[in-house]
């Protein structure tokens, strides 16, 4: 059994708070961390404590700026890839929980580092080191609605290769690759939610795949990319 | 605290096997169903209990024949649209786990109506109506890795929509509709498996969005299609 829980009463985030602090007391008021778990926090606070905020006249701007290459684009709606490789509407720049209405909030620089970080002081604090992950909500080619991704990752393996094994009859799978930190971060989506104000979830149960890991695993190289 | 359990114990099913008799005796294992339930079946086993095997010297003529359209193709690898709306690899056309290695798995004619089936079976048996999702694992623009995705729907509204909903600040959220059907059906997957034969799932404790539902409600329409 795997169980999904909420990690609440995190305060609003500012710029230069202790992420893995506040991460660490609703960790402690859920009974603490256990051998194997996973963490998730949102990109948002994560961002935000990193202090990538910024006053912006023009979203747009702030948009192109922050692409490395402009996929797609209808008007105000952009479809971008960013410097960490990801392709995301408005390359991850969000307008909604800033500080103002003028505000914008940017991706980490390094989710990876971010997730690294994390995981290095919630080790020192509770003497086990977890598994984390730092989500984002994007949308998706031809389905409707967002779901939540890996966009940093420590301690794990995101994607679970599952080549050379086999099926009940013997035969080898066809569909063998899984992006289970991508399925852990939509998991974790489903207690977190974006108005509850609830900005992290701890994941108990699941054996994630064992490694250092990066997000930029799940990042379909140039050559296989069939949508440029 | 969402709960994810494995529905273990359910055997290789074959076509005219009654599913539901057989997800039923696995969520008596589990301990029942209970009021606010999601029951989550893989496509693989709807698909072979309604008979949609067949044997197929030419995998990619099946393909090209379960497609409405394909988008993209680079030698036997297509990414194709299916009748259901669906773009996915292989039209959804499956060769591992299936009676022999000639033969493929097709989707259901209509995954919903599935899901409405069991659903109804379910209800009958446990006196209480869970919501229902089948799955497949679909590939992603731009993501490296497959992620479990409702193909069949009942009981549930696939989407929630926050448009309306604010921010701690009371401004509109921006990233305002979840895909929260595609992310219960890769919380499933991560206990399900691919080689643990283990083709159901149970998720406790999430209040899905209340509606019939199908998943329909996941495809994106032409018009907002950027990626024909």
């Amino acid at each position: 059994m795997i169980a999904v829980l909420p990690l609440e009463g995190i305060p609003e985030v500012q710029p230069g708070d202790d992420l893995a602090a506040l991460v660490g007391d609703a960790l402690e008021r859920a009974g603490g961390l256990r051998q194997g778990d996973v963490v998730v926090v949102s990109q948002k606070v994560v961002s935000k404590a990193e202090g990538r905020l910024e006053r912006a006249d023009d979203h747009v701007a702030v948009i192109l700026r922050e692409a490395r290459a402009v996929r797609r684009r209808r008007g105000d709606f952009v479809i971008a890839e960013t410097e960490h490789g990801f392709v995301c509407a408005s390359a991850g720049v969000d307008r909604s929980n800033t500080p103002g209405d003028d505000w914008v909030v940017l991706l980490p620089r390094d989710p990876d580092a971010s997730a690294a970080t994390l995981r290095a002081a919630l080790a020192a604090r509770f003497g086990t080191e977890p598994a984390v992950i730092v989500t984002d909500s994007f949308g998706r080619a031809w389905r409707q609605g967002t779901t939540d991704v890996a966009i940093g990752v420590a301690g794990m393996r995101p994607l679970l290769d599952l080549r050379g094994e086999r099926d009940a009859r013997g035969r080898p799978l066809e569909a063998t690759v899984i992006a289970v930190g991508d399925e852990l971060a939509g998991a974790a989506e489903l207690v977190m939610g974006k108005a509850a104000g609830v900005p992290a979830a701890l994941i108990r149960g699941y054996a994630a795949p064992a490694g250092e890991g990066s997000a930029r695993e799940l990042v379909m190289p140039p050559e296989r990319d069939l949508f440029p």
